[in-house]
């Protein structure tokens, strides 16, 4: 192909391309103010949550805003707006669904940007723009555009997530028109209104920090999520935000980011059902006083990966116990599996079994059904090495129920708030932690109408 | 190791089973009447059920009895019993659960037999006999030796199943008791009384049939199945038996089964739980007056082979049509996968997602659920070219939702109790459908407190 025909051809891409985005604007304009924002009756907020927001550490070179700009509930804040200071180094990680959102791939492709201009995060609820065909990636690019020139950073570092529904065009007019008082409204301690404005069928606001000692000072983690069903990452997240003021370049951090998710946001189910919009995003502002953390096997880079893991942990935990209508949290902790991948099918398998589910929803000590799912995983077991127990009490080993087995003590147990189930297979020494809730009739109260 | 050491090591082994077996037996006596028959509360019928049982003709060479023994439920039968005439050759197909019932080892152990001397099936329901550990062998020996022993046919062809509680030893004194009974009432009319006598959750009995001409006389087929519930075969089955008077090998006939058996019973699901104890047997008399099925690619055995899948189709669906708390039958029809797995892949992330059984519970056509199953199947999916309908309905297709969108229209189709739900995946000619219901409250009401 001769160079003038490349050219056209290109051109002709191009073309298309803002046609479909001026089609989508023309559309959303003339869209009869498209499903008219309704109000939300308020679910109550979960048994298991925690008694209250934790106090979060203020991180240098991060600011914070809120707004209800009406995409799809009206009086409640539904976007958020984080500043991030010139140099932040940023990691993420993100679904692996081949459906996913345009922000995501967005996020995704904006990931290795140069990070000397700041940078900006901002993010709505209401709505996923997810499987909303090229004018969904006219959206992303109309609402980081906005907020690039309100804020004066390159629109390559601006990062978005969408999360409610999928398939309906996103109002992004309503994000746009929402910006300037989103800037105006900067405030290193915004973080907890940021958290509120993301929610969709949560029922609490979740919130982590860690602060560990650095060369020459403290280095500050503060982290915000939402997540409450379609909740079963796939090596990635919900969406979930964490600061640090830590000095790191972006690629050691990308390093630790990715290591330290399997174990926490990959550990956790709800229902299976793994989102098109699943974001992490870390940024490190360097603001912080400590020295930058280079060697990632010195102390303090080992002292900040275990501070950067529990925060990832203690809102993945935050996230299962909003898991919709549950009323248990569940740790199914596998034991001597084969290998790391069987350790992971078992725990799955249990974790995401609707009969075991609606057993611990019934608080019966219903084990078969424990059974049962390890048989099902596909992983390697042996009926006859597999034991059973919940929490201390070991209920079945070899290839039936212990002698003295106790019906009474196994339903006392099943009444608590939270329980382990523990599976040992008997077959090697991989080991695995998954974190679930019980199936119960308000996930389907939830479910069976969320959207209309 | 010396020629004697071995016997004496053998010996040793031997008596340690019959420690083991004598152990069960006394705990079986000691057992304070073990969890005493209690009366169920009768569920109503599935709105799905057909209208009657049908009309099933009586097979040559088969009679079957259901005799009330009191393994768990109280008033009504809970055992059947099938005696097959010397020369009938069995095929089957089982639950691959690496934790699967001593029933379902027995069974498979059995299997190449030679069918010379006659045979029999007994089939109890309420006790599950799995993971029973070597009381459970125990329990398969005593109840098929008994039959055996009454029928006069060697306990190599006496066939087992038990369905119900996992992890509860076997009654099976009980069973073995009702033994005499149910030879004195073994009738060829008999076999809607021993549908009755396998059902747990199930709310209707389940039948089929089929007649084909075969050279020199007709072919006739009838088969019953019991499954409601820990429905998501593998490789597998329910419990199903099939009955036909044809003259067939075992062959052959494994070879049909096998070959069917994934497009029939793997291809539905109710909950994603495989059970410990699926087991299809089917069973040819040879004593119709067809002459003898040889040739598989005759035009007889193509007859044959299409109405056996006619029954085998019939009965799965009918397993899903009673489907805990079902009130939609849903099929999924995944078309242009790359390839058959990923066809399956697809197929069963959608079938089994609770986000899109709850929205089908609630009437809503979320057919962003649908693509966010997709997305998290694993499977090869290109979203730009992902079309997804609701019966003749196309609601998004190119990446975003059809133009013409009509909530209105896709809302009424959603009413309907019986639905499709379209997946082309716009890449291959791989297609793929399997069968699935909704996920209601009722589902969690039976198995919150099915145990107990």
């Amino acid at each position: 192909m001769s160079k003038d025909k490349k050219e056209l051809k290109a051109k002709a891409v191009k073309l298309k391309a803002k046609v479909e985005v001026l089609k989508a604007r023309l559309e959303a304009a003339l869209a009869p103010a498209s499903p008219a924002p309704k109000a939300k009756a308020a679910n109550p907020v979960s048994p298991l949550a925690p008694a209250a927001f934790p106090a979060l550490p203020v991180i240098a070179g991060v600011e914070f805003a809120a707004a209800a700009a009406g995409v799809r509930y009206a009086g409640r804040t539904d976007v958020m707006l984080v500043r991030l200071a010139p140099g932040t180094a940023i990691a993420g990680a993100f679904t692996r669904s081949s459906t996913r959102a345009a922000c995501v791939l967005d996020c995704q492709a904006k990931l290795t940007a140069n990070a000397e201009g700041g940078a900006a995060i901002i993010v709505n609820s209401g709505n996923a723009n997810a499987f909303t065909g090229a004018g969904g990636q006219a959206s992303v690019d109309a609402v980081t555009g906005a907020v690039a020139q309100a804020l004066g950073v390159p629109a390559q570092r601006v990062f978005s997530s969408s999360t409610g529904v999928i398939g309906e065009p996103l109002p992004h007019d309503r994000i746009t028109a929402a910006v300037p008082a989103l800037v105006a409204g900067l405030d290193p301690a915004g973080i907890e209104a940021a958290a509120r404005a993301i929610m969709t069928t949560d029922t609490f606001a979740k919130g982590a920090m860690a602060e560990i000692a650095g060369e020459g000072g403290p280095i500050r983690i503060a982290g915000i999520a939402k997540g409450s069903g379609m909740i079963a990452p796939d090596m990635a997240t919900m969406l979930v935000y964490i600061f640090t003021d830590a000095k790191i370049s972006a690629a050691n951090l990308q390093k630790i980011v990715s290591r330290q998710v399997d174990d926490t946001f990959n550990a956790i189910t709800v229902d299976s059902d793994t989102s098109t919009s699943d974001a992490l995003i870390v940024a490190a502002t360097g603001q912080g006083p400590a020295a930058e953390i280079r060697d990632l096997r010195g102390k303090v880079a080992k002292a900040f990966e275990a501070g950067l893991r529990g925060v990832m942990m203690d809102l993945a935990h935050q996230v299962v116990r909003d898991g919709e209508g549950a009323t248990k949290f569940v740790e199914i902790r596998v034991t001597g599996a084969a290998d790391a991948a069987d350790a992971h099918k078992v725990a799955m398998a249990v974790a995401n079994s609707p009969l075991v589910k609606t057993a611990i929803a019934g608080e019966d000590a219903n084990w078969g059904r424990v059974v049962a799912a390890v048989g099902k995983s596909g992983a390697k077991a042996d009926r006859d090495r597999l034991k059973i127990a919940f929490g201390d009490m070991v209920l079945a080993e070899n290839g039936w129920r212990v002698p003295d087995y106790d019906e009474a003590a196994a339903s006392a147990y099943m009444k608590q708030p939270e329980l382990v189930i523990g599976v040992d297979l008997g077959l090697g020494k991989a080991a695995k932690s998954v974190w679930t809730c019980d199936l119960t009739h308000r996930y389907i109260d939830i479910n069976a109408d969320y959207r209309s």
